[in-house]
């Protein structure tokens, strides 16, 4: 039974959020929403009737500020972060294997994915996957800050999500070409970067990419690990 | 159970394409494709693994050409269309009630709604309803050209989409505010232009508009009556 989040879109960013609604339709989880869309997503929240259980991250972000602060203030969902990220006002600090629990018996597994950044998750639910920046469509995360390691991501996406059944969909923080949404057979078949590779050959591309630093770096980075909140809240 | 459709959006227009896959994950019907979304459409279909059974259009649209000719040339899908938009070599001609199958045993149930134009549907599927421009979020669409009617949308909507059961979620053809996703129960209680508004009263309101002729009318259109493939294909 395929049952498909709701994917919302940042223009500005090119970032996903994702809205996951349990099978009753009554209880949500958001993953990564952006500040500036605080307003669209409790919007939804009210026209579908909604009680926002959790409001996750798969990293703290180096190009767009999360409002996952705000969201929690304004609906009591509890901000659930991996742990790894530094990111320590957040209610539930997420370890490798947690499950969350929301809805009438929905389950959402975090999977420690380390490589985009040291800390970064993915997240399982229903067949569904929501790789971060750790696995894009036909492509993957940048490796070089925040505890980045080409060779750490080349281990958790073969060890960790090529693993997983090939139907299972693959939802991404982010697509630059318009593309939504993939599936893990067709990533561990074709993905551009890690499909067909060797680990010391994907190591060495990553190198290579010689990529300017992100322009929001040092202000996204220490506002995502408070949440997105102003410091000293 | 809630089976929501991958929804997929064209800034230039604004416009909501949806692809709809069956509980398997095997085949798929896509509504409302644009034209130069091709590629994008084409490359959901290879990832996902999945057969176009149907490619469905709500009205002849005005302000985008369809891709519908071109997906079902490549793909071997058949266009499915109302059959009240003068849209010819669509294979499948829908009547108010007729059901499409798809998949193992997915239907879709075709509406008549007019109003938007003379000829336009909706679509019901497994608790989602797709909209077309006859109930937007929050809003409508005109009614002012290819046999529009206040009057008709008006009594289309209140008789034929807000007597569904209220968790429905309404799919739009377009939003311009950056929302995806509404329900009936939403919309019946509070659609700017609908709710707990009388029959003349809408009419008068619509009648007052004073919209601007859509730029791509004289050019949508003939090219939608022809499921966008040139003339004389």
């Amino acid at each position: 039974m395929n049952i498909h989040p709701i994917q919302l879109f940042d223009a500005a960013s090119s970032t996903f959020t994702y809205l996951l609604v349990d099978p009753a339709g009554s209880s949500a989880v958001i993953i990564d929403p952006v500040d500036h869309h605080v307003e669209r997503d409790l919007a939804h929240l009210r026209r579908l009737g909604l009680d926002l259980a959790y409001v996750l991250e798969t990293h703290a972000h180096a190009d767009h500020v999360t409002s996952n602060g705000t969201l929690c203030a304004l609906t009591g969902a509890l901000s659930a972060v991996p742990s790894g990220c530094g990111i320590a006002p957040a209610k539930v600090q997420l370890q490798h294997g947690d499950v969350l629990r929301f809805g009438v018996n929905d389950t959402i597994t975090a999977l420690h994915t380390p490589g985009h950044t040291a800390g970064s998750m993915c997240y399982l639910w229903r067949g569904n996957v929501f790789t971060g920046d750790t696995l894009l469509i036909d492509g993957c995360g940048r490796t070089d800050f925040q505890g980045g390691s080409a060779a750490a991501l080349f281990d958790s996406v073969t060890g960790k999500l090529f693993t997983l059944p090939g139907a299972t969909l693959v939802w991404p923080a982010h697509d630059y070409k318009g593309q939504s949404v993939s599936t893990i057979g067709w990533e561990r078949d074709h993905n551009a970067r890690l499909a067909a590779r060797s680990k010391p050959d994907f190591v060495t591309l990553m190198g290579q990419l010689d990529l300017p630093k992100p322009k929001m770096l040092d202000i996204a980075v220490p506002a995502n690990r408070n949440l997105g909140l102003p410091h000293g809240v």
